[in-house]
C-alpha cells in the first residue's frame, strides 16, 4: 500500500524551542522522520512509501516536495485510491506497532494520537477525507463512519508523537530508533523530581 | 487470575486540585475505579478482584482495608503467587484492552504508562517485586527480566491515566465508562485553543 509520511522540513517542533535550538529542532526532526521510515521497512507489510515534504529533505525514502497546507496535500493523494499516512514524529514507534496498524481490514482504520491527534490511518477507500486540527480523531472518526467500516488502533506506541518537552521522556524511555542516543548525546536525561519530565545538562 | 487494584481512598488525585474540589476529586476516583472494575468484569478473562484500599470505599468489588505504601502492599501479595495489578485510573480502558493484558503468557507482562509509570501488569512468578515511583517502567524492567520471560503490551487506552487536568481531555475524546459523562455534567469540555486541554464551564 501507498504510505505518505508528512514532513515539515520549514520549522518543525516549534514547541520544542524552550530546550532546542531552531537549527536542533531541524536537526531531531529529520532524525525522529528516519526512525519512523526505519520503522516501516521493517515492518512485515508490503509498503510504498514517499514522503511529502514542504521543503527538500535527506532520508531514505522518495521525497516530494509539497508545500500546500497538510489537508489538501493529503486529500488530493487521498483521491488516487488506498492509502495510509503516517505521522513522522512518532518517535517510538516500532515494525510491531506499524504491522497493527495493517492488520483491520476495514474500510479506514484510525490511531488516536495523545491529545486528540490522528496520528496514523489506513484508507481504503477514496471517500474518506482529512481534516487536520486540534482533537481531529473526533471529525475524523466521524468522516471514516460516514463512509464505511471503521476500526481503530490501541496503540501507545502510535498514540506518542514528539511536540513538548514532556514528550521526550517517552522517547528516552521507550524509543527504539536513533532518537534516544541523539537526545542523551546533547545532554538529555530522564527527570524524575515528582513529576516525570526531561531535563538537559551538560553536552 | 487473582487481579489487585490499588485505590487511594484518602487524598486521591492532588493533581486535579486545580480543577476539582477535595470532595469532587474523592467523588470522581471513585467513578473511575468503577469504570475500570466494569472493564475487568466485562472482558472474557477468568479474575477474582480485590481492591486494596487504604481505606473502606463502595464499589462493585470485595475491598480490603489496607493502609501501608503501595509497594509492601503489593509485594505481600505478590508472594502468595500469579498475580495481577491494574491501577484504578485507567479511566479509558476498555475490556479489549483488559483482555490483552492476559493474552500474552510470559512471566512478567508490563504495561507502560505515561511519563513512565507501570499502570498494569501481570506476574506468574512469585519472584517478581514491584518498585512504584517516577519513570518505575525501568526497574520493573529490569526486575521483571531478572526472573523470566517478558512482555509488554502495546496499549493506548491502558496507558492514559488520570493524575492531571490534561488527562482530562483523553477522558472526554475517548472514555467509555461513566467518567466521560462525570465530567460533562460538571461543566468540563475540550479545549482546543491551539493545544488540547480542557476547559471548565457552567455546570
Amino acid at each position: 500500500m501507498r504510505v505518505v509520511v508528512p514532513f515539515d522540513a520549514t520549522e518543525p517542533k516549534t514547541r520544542l524551542s524552550s530546550v532546542l535550538s531552531a537549527d536542533e529542532r531541524r536537526e531531531f526532526a529529520a532524525v525522529l522522520l528516519g526512525d519512523v521510515l526505519d520503522a516501516i521497512a521493517a515492518a512485515d507489510v508490503e509498503t510504498d512509501v514517499e514522503v511529502v515534504a514542504t521543503d527538500d529533505v535527506d532520508c531514505d525514502a522518495p521525497v516530494t516536495v509539497d508545500d500546500r497546507p497538510l489537508d489538501p496535500a493529503i486529500n488530493d493523494r487521498l483521491d488516487a485510491g488506498p492509502l495510509a499516512v503516517v505521522m513522522a514524529d512518532l518517535a517510538i514507534a516500532t515494525p510491531a506497532a506499524i504491522e497493527r496498524l495493517f492488520a483491520p481490514d476495514d474500510d479506514v482504520v484510525l490511531v488516536p494520537g495523545l491529545g486528540g491527534g490522528t496520528n496514523a490511518f489506513v484508507a481504503r477507500t477514496d471517500a474518506f477525507r482529512v481534516d487536520y486540527h486540534d482533537a481531529s480523531i473526533r471529525d475524523h472518526r466521524e468522516n471514516a463512519r460516514a463512509v464505511g467500516s471503521v476500526a481503530e488502533v490501541d496503540s501507545f506506541r502510535l498514540a506518542v508523537d514528539v511536540d513538548e518537552p514532556g514528550d521526550l521522556a517517552e522517547v528516552l524511555l521507550h524509543g527504539a530508533g536513533e532518537a534516544p542516543e541523539w537526545l542523551r548525546e546533547r545532554g538529555f536525561a530522564v527527570a524524575t523530581d515528582g513529576r516525570t519530565g526531561v531535563e538537559r545538562g551538560e553536552d
